[in-house]
């Protein structure tokens, strides 16, 4: 009978790349199978896939992603927004990149995990609630596929549980900067029925910052009204 | 560096109106922003707006949202129902009300907490899985936009998770008084993917009344027959 | 005021059949209320129903009902996936089985308890996700009706959580066995939204039973270096 306590955490499996924080595992296929390569309807060019995906946080990966894509030779295929979080109220997230070989998919899949560790510190948990924020000055493929970014502009994101703390920050967002919504969600729109509002905006790259700033600002009293004080799976850097 | 224990626990926005059980939070905005308010496609005349959530709880915060509308100058505008209940098999909400000034907007929410609080009472949560009930004398908007009440009738309301609970109770209840289907949900009908069955009548309202306590009869020892008992978050106060 | 704690954990209720691991309940209705029966649209013949839901575990529950339609004369009307497992990134179940009699509905919801605890031994749930095996020699109903099998083919299933593992133990399962894919789920393809790449092939026996098996290596191989052992609710059984 199978004892999974035989096997080692140090996982020698060629596909392993690492994990990261908010239980993310990075991991490549090097020649996908021809069956489940065409079942997945992915663009001949690409055998090799990077393969990404989290329990808990969705802008924080997407924007490793973003990054991750911009620095190797890779493409985004799929962007998935399970909901997850582990029980609270919002998303995790499932992230394919097709590349022409296993070591750009490989490249791209680290650098996703160690982004994914610095994005955590916009990431606040509380026992009521969570909030996520992120930014960035040039939007590229995996934010334009997920929240309909402009390419090469700045980005701004904010999200709110319960969903009426993401309603309130939107409106203080917007009233705080001139910048333009380009995705706006709600548990019955655009999520996969998680407990959130969630804005995304562009324009000017210091109103994009200042909007999400002032979310946070806003969103952080409401959060914390609640009653507990939110934890931070990495150390906060937007200012 | 943001540090969160600088913040309050006692909220001094303008938008807060206050917290109550089962993590739901009460908030107002007076004049929404322009372009959040075209994005909602709300009507003209609201400017001022109630928001409400919860992250456990659906058919208790939509009836207090009903009484809410009834005795203040509002409109339902938004009921939603996102899969959450922290882990647990069900929904919270996200309720938004429209009103023409942030005064009544903020009424209309400090009831919804109270009423909140009062209505936990028929929220009962073990181990395993929990049940929901409801009732109103006389639906108003909210019963009726959430779950196509007839309009000043009784309304009954029945919720069983995991779902095999809750088709159970439906049956005993419908067998139990001459009340007729209003909404009948279940996993892959009307629900965001809950783990629910859930069931709302309508009929004079005293059948209406043995429909629901019936299923509360059964639906308690179905749900403690899996080997706990439930928490209330409230008194119990339907008899 | 009701009193939860007078009620007995032995349930007396004559729809009460059992329950089983992974907060399963099997219940029975003798003959279902007209009303309901005709808001569940379906087969006017069934009047009798078994009724059974999980908050964990779909495949396994569904391959319990799968035995226990063969062995009993009732049919599976409903397979429903609410989003669930307790917080976990996965499914729990909700199936109803039509039946002439109420002795039929009952044997088969018995057979599903005692398959449910012996199929829990193929689900491994860790701190930071979950995988999901079943293997069937012969597929039926169920089988057909939650992921297309062919009816009387072998029939195998993997499941992995975070979604990147299920795509690698896809890949490796299709590489290793001449199988043929019959379902393959994501968070945004067939699902609610679950954190999950789920694969069903058919094939001969003997390399379905393969491919599940490579699967399970490699699954357990890369759950384990997101950093925790699974607990495994039953005894692992394939092989």
């Amino acid at each position: 009978m199978i004892n999974v306590h035989d096997i080692s955490m140090n996982c020698q499996l060629t596909e392993f790349v690492g994990t990261a924080v908010l239980d993310s595992i990075g991991l490549v296929i090097g020649g996908v199978d021809e069956q489940l390569h065409k079942q997945m309807g992915i663009p001949e060019k690409y055998r090799a896939l990077g393969v990404f995906s989290s329990r808990t946080g969705a802008a924080g990966q997407i924007t490793a992603a973003d990054e991750a894509v911009k620095m190797t030779n890779t493409e985004v295929l799929i962007i998935d927004l399970p909901r997850d979080t582990k029980g609270w109220g919002g998303h995790g997230n499932y992230i394919v990149l097709g590349a022409e070989n296993v070591e750009e998919a490989r490249h791209a899949i680290s650098l996703m995990l160690e982004l994914t560790n610095k994005n955590a510190g916009e990431l606040y948990i509380s026992e009521a609630g969570h909030l996520e924020f992120a930014y960035s000055a040039s939007a590229g493929q995996a934010l334009h596929k997920a929240f309909q970014a402009p390419m090469h502009q700045a980005f701004g994101f904010l999200c709110g549980s319960p969903a009426a703390i993401g309603l309130v920050m939107a409106d203080r967002a917007l009233k705080s900067a001139d910048v333009e919504i380009v995705s706006y969600m709600t548990p019955s729109i655009g999520t996969s029925h998680s407990n959130e509002v969630i804005l995304a905006v562009t324009g000017d790259a210091s109103a994009v910052k200042e909007a999400v700033l002032t979310a946070r600002e806003i969103g952080l009293q409401l959060l914390i009204s609640m009653g507990s004080y939110p934890e931070i799976p990495g150390i906060p850097f937007l200012e």
